[in-house]
């Protein structure tokens, strides 16, 4: 039997540090009856109910699976709300961005008929967070100030083929580009063939951004010049952030300027 | 004199709902003598803190100006920094998409040298908040679930040439697209070449996002395929969000699903 309580959310988390997650996500926390998500991801959102007090922590359950397996945690999300329960899908950053809410959306696409009388009816609400390129771009100043483009760069799921061409054409167009999961260890030739690819795209001083697991206690943030990268720099905590042709240091940052094309503002006046 | 307790945040205040503020945002208006930015900025940080009954709300001033001053505003955030005080810069959405901290730092950049000998030692932080176009993606389900882009419309900052380019890249690399800026009352004939190079690169039945004024009392969210498109559907408040070539509808949702150039998912069954 459905009950109409049953409601999915689905939540990012931000990169890591519990001040960067919003309130109408905690609120979403605190309502919930089930929490559903990557191991990190449920105990992160463990320890935010944790941290606020939440009186009936204990009565929440708590689902932590691996990796990989999110069409089937996403239909074990639905099959929850279907029953009536408050679940919670947590993302790390936003849901939106390469995470949970592309997976649920994806299962109740492709539901069994039966499945899919209960799952299109849902009273499903996706609520955004921080994503990590833009958390690492706020902490190396602003190089992500003028049009940008936002890349996955695991090859799980499209052939490299498709990669190589968006770097190719994100480069003639001289976007800023962010790139995540740049670098697994089962398959890190794929950052190799990234450096390769900007080397013959972009001039050797081009800066870029390694920004690793931002906001975190084992935060470690890089800015370097193309000619100067090691693809060591990158793991699968990583964003990294590659500016446009213009982009720019100023004392410890770097900033891509708002106006391209055209003159720069002049030393000390207003534009 | 230069009072060490000097400091500048460049805050993101989301695009609009209290509660899509991170707390760390809070804290830095909390801990403020000088709230500066766009007039309608400025009024929704002095809403939060009236909401949070902060105990000197009062003495906190507050700093509006109009939009097209960014160098000034600029200019007058790092002075009263460099003069000890504790300044918060506001932006909507998050300050480093098309925002405040790009603003910040060139006017760092391109300081006079008197000035430079004091805002290059000065305590600058940018705290990042939720962008429009991740709050538009997610009332809209997953639209941005795969590569996108990221493209401001105004062509204050750039010549309109460099914008048909991106575009035209934009469309043959498959990226889904998000556009800020995209019809002022001033310059509709911008969106109007939008649609008209969309409708060059991409088919009649690709879908849009018209998202307005997401999560505050004015939201308008409006679901369309290129070929239904309006331009009067946009105007400055709106954040265009473009499906790629594999964007589906499933309910009242859309998606962009997270496989590309592979097979989707089989119906009903795990991936």
């Amino acid at each position: 039997m459905v009950s109409p309580a049953g409601r999915l959310s689905i939540v990012g988390l931000g990169p890591g540090a519990l001040p960067q997650i919003t309130p109408e996500v905690c609120a979403a926390l605190q309502q919930a009856t089930d929490v559903i998500g990557y191991v990190p991801y449920v105990e992160r959102a463990r320890a935010l109910l944790q941290a606020q007090a939440v009186a009936d922590v204990d009565a929440i359950r708590f689902h932590a699976s691996d990796n990989r397996v999110e069409i089937d945690r996403s239909r074990h999300a639905l099959a929850l709300a279907a029953q009536g329960h408050r679940v919670v899908v947590v993302s790390s950053g936003d849901p939106g961005v390469f995470a949970m809410a592309s997976a649920v959306l994806e299962a109740v696409d492709h539901a069994a008929p039966a499945e899919a009388a209960l799952w299109h009816t849902l009273d499903i609400q996706v609520l955004p967070g921080i994503t990590a390129m833009l958390a690492a771009a706020a902490r190396a100043g602003a190089p992500l100030g003028h049009d940008f483009c936002c890349i996955n760069l695991s090859d799980n799921l499209k052939p490299w083929s498709v990669i190589a061409k968006r770097v190719q054409l994100a480069a003639e167009a001289d976007f800023a580009m962010a790139f995540y999961n740049p670098r697994s260890l089962s398959r890190p030739e794929g950052f190799n063939r990234l450096l390769a690819l900007l080397r013959t795209h972009c001039e050797p001083e081009r800066l870029l951004v390694f920004a690793r697991a931002v906001s975190t206690p084992e935060e470690r943030l890089t800015v370097c010049a193309l000619q100067d990268v090691q693809p060591e720099m990158a793991d699968m905590r990583t964003v990294v952030l590659v500016g446009n042709s213009t982009t720019r240091r100023v004392g410890p940052w770097i900033y891509t300027p708002r106006s391209y094309g055209r003159d720069v503002v002049a030393p000390g006046t207003a534009a």
